[in-house]
C-alpha cells in the first residue's frame, strides 16, 4: 500500500464511525475499553481480539444501511449475537480494525401464526425468549442447549446449531422456513413466506444457515415451532464402556418414538462435573453414563422402562421420579461445560461420526489425546444420538495445535466432522481440508467471493 | 463472432462426440431423431427441443468425464432424469447444440444403514424402485407423488420435490442427508457421510437441492427413511366451496398427527378425471372434495373419523372400507394429470400460497383465468395442506403467456410462490422477479456465474 492511500483509508475510517453513529445512534457506537470488552472476548477467554467499535442497529435498515457504509469504507464486520460461540467466529481479531456488528437489539417476536406453528423471530432474541413464546403458544421451540438464556436466534441461524433436541426435531436448519438477511452489499434478501414448499430459484435461506455471517447477516428468521410436549421421563444409565454406550444409541431411537435427549458423559467429566457443582454421584461412576429424556403427551415412563428393559440395561438404570430429581439429572449433564471452564482454558472441539463409527472414535480418542499431550485432562461428552462429541482438553496451552490436529485426523478416519454444530469458526477453517475435498472447498470459496467479494464479512471465519 | 472462429468452434464441437463415446461407450451417445426423440420432449408435448446428442453416463466418474469434456468445448448439458419434468427443466432448446445428459444408468441402490435408516441411491434410481427399497427394508421412502415410476432420485432432488406426504415428512429436502454432485469445473464434491449434525464450511447440498441442475450434476444422493406405516385410513369428503376447503386445512392438521395426505379437488378437475376413468362418482360432486388419508402403525381409522367430526364435516365424508375402495378414491386424485393431459396441451402452473391466503387466492383464481382466457377450462387440484396448487388452464395457446402472468401475478398477491413443488425451469425464469427481489435474484445469479461461468449446465433455465 503507498504512503497516500494508508492516509487516505486512515482518513476514510476516520470519517466512518460518525457516519454509523448517524445511522444507529450515537449511544449505539461504542468505542473504548471498557465498553467494548465484553464484545471482544469469549466466554471461555480462549478467543480475544480489539475491535473498531461495536455498532448497535435496531432493525433491518439499520443493518443494511451500516454494512453498506462498512463496505464503502472496505472496513470488515464481525456478526455477533449473544457471543456464546466457541470457535472464534463472533469475536474480532487483534488488528482492532474490525467492527463488531452487534445484533442484541433485533429483538422483537411476532405472534404465533395458527395455521402453520410459524413465530417470526428477531436475530436477537434469546433462545430462552424464544422457548417462552412458544410455551405460552401451546408450542415448543423443538431446539435447546445450555447457552439458552445468552444464544441468540441470528447465532442459532448462523451456526445452524444443534443441541439437545436435534435427535428428534433437527438442527435449526429443520426449524427454519424463512430468513431475512443483509448481503454484503448492503442489500436485502427476505424470504418470509413460510410456504412449505418453494423451490423458486435457489433456496438462498439454506445456503445462509450455517454460513457463520461470513456470506451475510442474518436479522430475522421464520421458526416453525413443535407440539408442546408436557409429559417427561428421565433416565441415567450406567455403562461399562464407552462403545457400548454408543452400541445402545441405534436401538434406543429405534425403541423410542418418543425420545427427546439422549446424552453421552463419560468417567472424567462426570467426576470434575459433580466435583464443581459439589454433587454427590446419583449412582455409581462407571466409564460411560447416558442420560435418556422422553417427551410425550401423555407420561411415556413405561415406555421408557420397557425400552430400558428391551436393550437389557434397565438393572443398570436410575429413574427420576419427579421434576427435581430430573432436574439433577440434567443438571449433570448440563454442568459440564461450567465445570470444565472452571479448571482454566481447554482446548475444545466439537466433532461429529457417524454412530457406526462412534465406538471405535470413543474407544481411541483418549490414547490419541494422551499422545498429543502426555497427561492433559481429556473431558468427552456429547449428544449421543447424533454421534456429536464435545472434546475438551485441559493442561495444554489452548494455541498449542497438537491436539486439534490429532484428534481432527482421527475424526477424520473415522468419515466424521470437524464441527458438529459449533461451526469453524476461526478456530478450525484450517482443518477443513481433513475433511472436505479440494473441489469442495474451491466451491465453497467461489461463493463466498461470489457473495462477498470485498471480504467485508467476517474475514477469517470457515475459510482460512 | 468471426468466420474463423465459428469453423473452429465447428471443428471442435465435431470432436467432441467421439470424445464423449470414448467415455461412456459407443453405445451410449446417442444421436439422429429416432434414438433422441423421447429424451427432446417432455411427456405433455409442451416442451420440446433438439439436442446434438444425448449422453448416458454409467457412473460419477463418466459424469464428471463427461461435463469437463463438454466444459472444454463450451458446449451445454442439460441433466435429465425420468424427463417427468412439467416446466422445461430437462429437455433441450431447440438450437440443437446442447447434449441431454441421462442419468437413467446410474442406478445403484446400496443398503439400508440400520443406525440410521440411511439409503444410498443413485440419481438414476426411479422413485418406485427406492419406495420398494425402503418398504423391502422395513421402512417408507417418506415421499410419494404420481410420477413414481418414472421420476427418478436425481430429479426430485434437482426439483426439490414435495408431492403427497410433504405435509407430513417434508420435501426432497427434508429426506436427502447426504449429495454426491459433479460441478461444472468437472470436479465431485460428495457429502456422504449422512451426519444429522454437520455445520462444518457452507452447506452446499441444501444450495444444490432444488437448483434445477443449473449448479451441478447430482449423481448420487443419501436418504433418509421413515418408519413404514402399515395401517391406513382414507377418507373423501365433499365441500361446499373452495373457501371451506382451505378453512379446514389448517384444523385438520393440527387434530391429526397421523395425517399423511390431505389433497384438494375442485368440480371441473373430478367431473374431467371421473370422465377420463370412466368411474362413476362415489359421492355428489361438489365445488371441492377433499382426499384424507392417515398412516399410523395401528389402524387410524377412529382418529380420522373422529377429527372430520371434531370439525363437523363427518356427515358430507366417505371412508374407504378397504383396500379397493382406497385405491378408487386416490386414483381420481391420481387421475387428474392425465386426465387433463388427454384434453390437450395445456397451460400448467403449480403454485403455493400460504394457508391464511389459499381461500382467498381460490376464490379469485377462476374469475382470472376467465378475464385472462375467456371460455378456457379451468383445473385446479393440488396438495392442500401445503398450500400447494396446480392450476390447468385447457383451450388457450399454451405459448400464448396471458394466463401464465396473470395467475403468477395473483400468486404473487397473495404472498406465494410461482413454484411450489415443479421449479422454474425455462418456463417461469421470466417471472421469478414476480417473488423474488432484485437482490435475491442478484445473489442467484452471483451464485450461478460463481459455480458456472460459461454456463455449460441447464442455461436458461431458472435464470432467464
Amino acid at each position: 500500500m503507498t504512503e497516500t492511500s494508508t492516509i487516505d483509508s486512515a482518513r476514510r475510517t476516520g470519517e466512518l464511525l460518525p457516519r454509523l453513529s448517524r445511522i444507529v445512534g450515537t449511544g449505539h457506537v461504542l468505542t473504548g475499553g471498557d465498553l467494548t470488552r465484553s464484545y471482544e472476548s469469549d466466554w471461555t477467554g480462549r478467543w480475544s481480539g480489539r475491535c473498531l467499535a461495536v455498532v448497535r442497529p435496531a432493525n433491518t435498515a439499520e443493518v443494511a444501511a451500516v454494512v453498506a457504509e462498512c463496505g464503502d469504507h472496505r472496513v470488515a464486520l464481525v456478526p455477533q449475537g449473544g457471543n456464546t460461540g466457541l470457535v472464534g467466529g463472533s469475536t474480532p481479531d487483534g488488528s482492532g480494525s474490525q467492527i463488531v456488528l452487534s445484533l442484541t437489539r433485533l429483538n422483537g417476536i411476532g405472534a404465533v401464526e395458527r395455521e402453520s406453528g410459524q413465530i417470526p423471530v428477531g436475530a436477537g432474541v434469546s433462545l430462552t425468549a424464544l422457548q417462552q413464546a412458544a410455551r405460552a403458544a401451546g408450542y415448543d421451540a423443538g431446539l435447546d442447549l445450555g447457552a439458552r438464556d445468552t444464544a441468540t436466534v441470528g447465532g442459532l441461524a448462523a451456526c445452524d446449531a444443534g443441541g439437545l433436541k436435534a435427535v428428534r426435531y433437527g438442527t435449526a436448519r429443520a426449524r427454519i422456513v424463512g430468513v431475512e438477511a443483509v448481503l454484503a452489499d448492503g442489500s436485502t434478501v427476505s424470504r418470509m413466506a413460510g410456504l412449505l414448499k418453494d423451490n423458486a430459484g435457489y433456496n438462498l435461506p439454506a445456503l445462509l444457515i450455517g454460513s457463520e455471517g461470513t456470506l451475510a447477516v442474518i436479522t430475522e428468521v421464520l421458526w416453525k415451532l413443535v407440539p408442546r410436549l408436557d409429559a417427561r421421563a428421565t433416565a441415567l444409565i450406567a455403562i461399562d464402556s464407552v462403545q457400548q454406550a454408543a452400541q445402545i444409541a441405534g436401538p434406543l431411537m429405534a425403541s423410542l418414538p418418543s425420545l427427546e435427549v439422549l446424552e453421552l458423559m463419560t468417567e472424567t467429566g462426570i467426576r470434575v462435573t459433580l466435583d464443581y457443582l459439589d454433587q454427590a454421584p446419583p449412582m455409581a461412576v462407571t466409564p460411560a453414563w447416558v442420560l435418556v429424556q422422553c417427551a410425550a403427551r401423555t407420561d411415556p415412563q413405561d415406555e421408557l422402562i420397557e425400552a430400558l428393559d428391551g436393550i437389557g440395561v434397565a438393572g443398570q438404570a436410575i429413574v427420576a421420579v419427579d421434576a427435581a430429581g430430573t432436574e439433577r439429572l440434567m443438571r449433570i449433564r448440563e454442568g459440564h461445560p461450567e465445570a470444565v471452564n472452571h479448571g482454566g482454558v481447554s482446548t475444545k472441539l466439537d466433532v461429529g461420526v457417524p454412530l457406526r463409527a462412534l465406538g471405535r472414535f470413543l474407544e481411541a480418542l483418549p490414547t490419541v489425546v494422551e499422545r498429543a499431550a502426555p497427561g492433559a485432562r481429556l473431558v468427552a461428552y456429547g449428544h449421543l444420538g447424533d454421534g456429536n462429541v464435545h472434546v475438551n482438553v485441559l493442561g495444554p496451552d489452548p494455541d498449542d495445535t497438537t491436539v486439534d490436529e490429532s484428534v481432527l485426523e482421527l475424526v477424520a478416519g473415522c468419515g466424521g466432522t470437524i464441527s458438529a454444530e459449533h461451526g469453524v469458526g476461526r478456530h478450525k477453517a484450517a482443518y477443513l481440508a481433513l475433511i472436505r475435498s479440494a473441489a469442495d472447498r474451491a466451491a465453497m470459496r467461489a461463493v463466498k467471493h461470489a457473495l462477498d467479494p470485498d471480504e467485508i464479512l467476517n474475514p477469517g471465519t470457515v475459510l482460512a
